[in-house]
């Protein structure tokens, strides 16, 4: 089954082994359940040094849409709504998730998955301006992904201008991190995990598509900003009764910095795919330097390439081309990179 | 960490070990994500088999408030309401996971975690009569768990009546099977998966107590009556990237009538608990024949018990009583129920 | 049309005439919208003193299910509920407003309507003292009615003692006035606007069943506890651009006295037909002092009344006996009370 | 306090003479609540003619932004959201009253607040054809406004166009009529009521800004569509104990043609207005034909205008000149029209 040559998503395989064997060693340990064993204690401390946040409450949650439903609906008040990318994964690929808990999603317009500062001032600043504002929906919070859906990253200054704003016009910044050890292992990237807890209300390290089976760890760097987060995450059919599994995942993910060290290959076989498809003539589309690389593919190589490798479609770039991505993982192999650019180079 | 003799739930432990060896057999596979993977949906197929209703609709869920909060919000329209047992998980333990979809619960008084056709009937004909009931939520779907909170058992011409009367009134009817593998093993009963699959409208099969790390099994018999299902599993935050997780440990359970047969020893030590304790002079609080044993226990013998063995506190019973619950599981090993009820003994 | 005796309800006539006559004094005026005429402002100032009050926030509101909406979704948090009696307004028949805006109501039994200190004191320690409380819905607020649903009202030192148990667990305390006029004509009462403002954390002054056409004024005595309600009045579709049709009614209504003083013939003559009840062998149900009046008629009775004045249908006794209500408002006529009670002896 | 000069907004009045005459006349009967009286079933059946809908549902509602909360609410399925201009009021000036039912609104860009068939089109096209639709909002509805925020009209041809694409993709078509009176007294509108029942499924007619106090009348051609409709009013609290007040508003607007006639006035002074500022050199903004007009003015001489006369700010033009608007209604008067012009004419 492992046939197929796929660069199709960063999920395709399971878990780091390293998850798997503890999983193993500890089955049979009776520990309690919601969170509170030794294992998912010990994960969470771990979690708080590694962003030099000693008092930050963490919580383990499962998916990133659930992570994102249930912090967006903890931070706002019931007359707010959130500033995202029109890109972003919550204002399009979460089937409403955000307004089904009751809140608007303000769109602006991104550049390759970002927005600004001026953008979301400009929209702030426009609110209060309004004579009419009582009207509408407050804008309560922005959320940004870190890297976006489009591969790129925020810099730690486009990140403190962010911030600036948000403390500004009084709404909180939340980060998306569902593949944030693919920022952290990225040369281009100058954001730490520390960084994030020192410039956002929220942010999540994200483990699906990073290593773990399941799981996204949440990270409030005040832990009196949501009292009754518990009870939220349970509202929300969030609260796993064997918390050991998200716990086991990522206690064995941030032993010894793996959690970036797994990513850094991903990032290595980008960079040798994308060097590849520019040495072959195809053109990139956007600048990603993270795991995802997307490209321009004229359509009859669209059609050959298909026969031989699996990838995501991503968008018609015009009648005779179509915009492809090829993403890497933790668990991408060498010898599938090489056999991609071979084929890349022949296709061209 | 094994150390301590514990009988405090039935999710102490991880996983039944097929599933640790097919999540690493498994591992390098790459599979597509979201469910639609082979191993997910060979384990679709083998519950409609289990279920003998080779059209159900099989959706597999991280967790019981989460299957309850998903289903209930789909099979109701925004202007009814749910009954359920006063003493019924959706009624009590899930942080208003339903009123937060919308809803309100109907709750009827239960015995011993059972509510009867009767008082459905009741509750329904009262509205239908109600000159005012275009003012009153409408109730649109009984919410029933077997076994119940308290461990015990619809019987299949219970299930019979409650599911006409759900008919003559154009109600749903849905049941939680959180620990279904421990009623299925049960001498007592008498109620099979084809006949859940013939009396409601949608149920689901536990994982989570019932031998796997996570995940819930719903099953809706008629797969025409949600047809946009996985659109609002997504939008309650409650579909899995790696759906592989779920329907590999589905797939193991259903292997050779797996789920059932490693509920028995449950049944069996459970039985041996309660022949114990009646035996030295223990009343037992209902009658549960399941995996969960309430009784009655005096004050002072209770302060010398939780030194020795870890348990569930239930409710005071009365200034010198307490109601304790012992619950075992597919986990249970024979030496740790020889020892428990050596210890109630030398207690008594 | 107004042939028929009926004393059906508290809202079967149109306004006090000097609504009707201000409305047609100001129908030319141009005022600006949304509550902000100068009419409006000054019935908020003339509730303020009335209440004794001079910072509170009023707001007009259109109803009284959705002052209950609007106000409890805004007084509580996502994972709060409201405590009431179970037959509240709010528990049955408001058509699940408030499990829509996503709380749960808490039933606790009423006696003639009313809840205790106590029984409110009990829930909230169970709460408290439940081990799994971060599982359930925390109690935030108590609903009450003055008077009641059943015409009943709460003392001083009744609402005192709440208050205080809400104080001691932290909830807020809500009064649904939908009748407060006919409370605060009536002698048994001694509770003051001034007392509500002083006990509870909002509470609103029924307009509808009071001598307005429409309209509920909502008072919060501290001003800073809701800083965006307009706002959620506006989201729950609850503001009236032109708000001055609820400003004028309540500058009418709260002119000298006037809101309490057209009020006092509803006793009296809800004092009389109970007289005339009670010396004719009829049972009253209940103890209602103030304008409604419940009582148990044997049912041939009953299909001769129906002959001759409407009335409500309030439950059924017994086999053979039925308990129904005689409203009477601020619009009743001494000659139709006189006439039902003389249609009352004759019946006897 | 009729003294200023103002255009600031259509609903500054009272209500037509008739409704208060009415209201008046009809004060002591005494009529069954919740719309069950006889003056308001008079009332519907005259909007079933004026619409010749004989079948149709026909409801009261209070207020607009209310009823588009409600039917939006009513008309999707949980896992749907609504399509409308990006201009629209439910996008912009609701406060998230769509979102906070649980439902995305999708905004596409309109031309002087219009969108058209073919953007329709092209966006339900757009989510069928994405692969990933399941975890996308699905367009379930199209919301117009009639005349739109703009005062522009929809053409019957274009409403048909667009009722073509609805029906292809499975989509409901609402129209919001807030101003539809305006929009029938122009000549150039082509669109009748009866046309509205034929291409819409649901629509409401517009009374608080044309003759009534307060009141919207929700039409439902097809009266199978939403069987719980009443229910889900009063969930959303907006059904009226005394809907008398409602039923005798439409049945004096509706007696004769008023609704219509009493509107045209409104266009003939929006016209001499029209006409005024461009024989003065003020550049209109936007074509609108009904009766708001909107045009730029310069900085200084709005500084000048607004000494003498109340008017809409709408949007800044650039640095020294700002878009505003006057409103004309039914209750407009011919002196105050010829006054603003000879104010205009000595302005430019």
């Amino acid at each position: 089954m492992n046939d197929q040559l796929s660069f199709a998503s960063d999920y395709l395989e399971g878990a780091h082994p390293s998850i798997l064997k503890r999983l193993a060693d500890t089955n049979w340990q009776k520990l309690p359940g919601y969170g509170f064993d030794a294992i998912s204690l010990a994960a969470k401390d771990k979690i708080r040094q590694a962003c030099h946040a000693p008092n930050a409450e963490v919580e383990f949650l499962v998916g990133g849409t659930q992570a994102n439903a249930v912090m967006i609906d903890a931070l706002l008040q019931p007359y707010q709504g959130v500033v995202a990318a029109n890109t972003g994964h919550i204002s399009i690929h979460e089937a409403g998730a955000i307004e089904a808990g009751g809140h608007k999603v303000f769109t602006l317009p991104g550049h390759e998955g970002k927005i600004t500062a001026a953008q979301i001032a400009e929209l702030a600043a426009d609110y209060v301006a309004d004579a009419n504002h009582d009207h509408m929906v407050m804008p309560g919070m922005v959320y940004l992904s870190q890297p976006t859906e489009f591969g790129t990253l925020y810099t730690k200054s486009e990140l403190q201008a962010i911030h600036d704003v948000c403390q500004q016009y009084d709404m909180r910044l939340y980060i998306d991190g569902a593949r944030l050890s693919y920022a952290l292992a990225c040369a281009a990237n100058d954001v730490t995990m520390a960084d994030l807890a020192t410039l956002c209300d929220a942010f999540y390290i994200g483990g699906t598509k990073c290593g773990a089976l399941i799981g996204e760890a949440v990270v409030i760097p005040d832990p009196k900003l949501l009292p009754h987060l518990f009870t939220m995450i349970k509202q929300h059919g969030a609260l796993l009764a064997k918390g050991r599994l998200l716990g086991i995942q990522f206690d064995e993910l941030f032993k010894d910095n793996r959690y970036v060290d797994i990513a850094r290959p991903a990032i290595l076989y980008a960079d040798q795919i994308r060097d590849c498809l520019k040495q072959n003539g195809y053109q990139l589309y956007g600048s990603s330097p993270t795991n995802q690389t997307f490209f321009i593919i004229e359509n009859q190589q669209l059609a050959r390439l298909e026969q031989q490798v699996a990838f995501s479609f991503w968008e018609k770039y015009d009648e005779k081309h179509t915009v492809i991505r090829f993403a890497t993982s933790w668990a991408t192999r060498k010898q599938d990179v090489d056999q991609l650019c071979q084929l890349m180079r022949e296709l061209a």
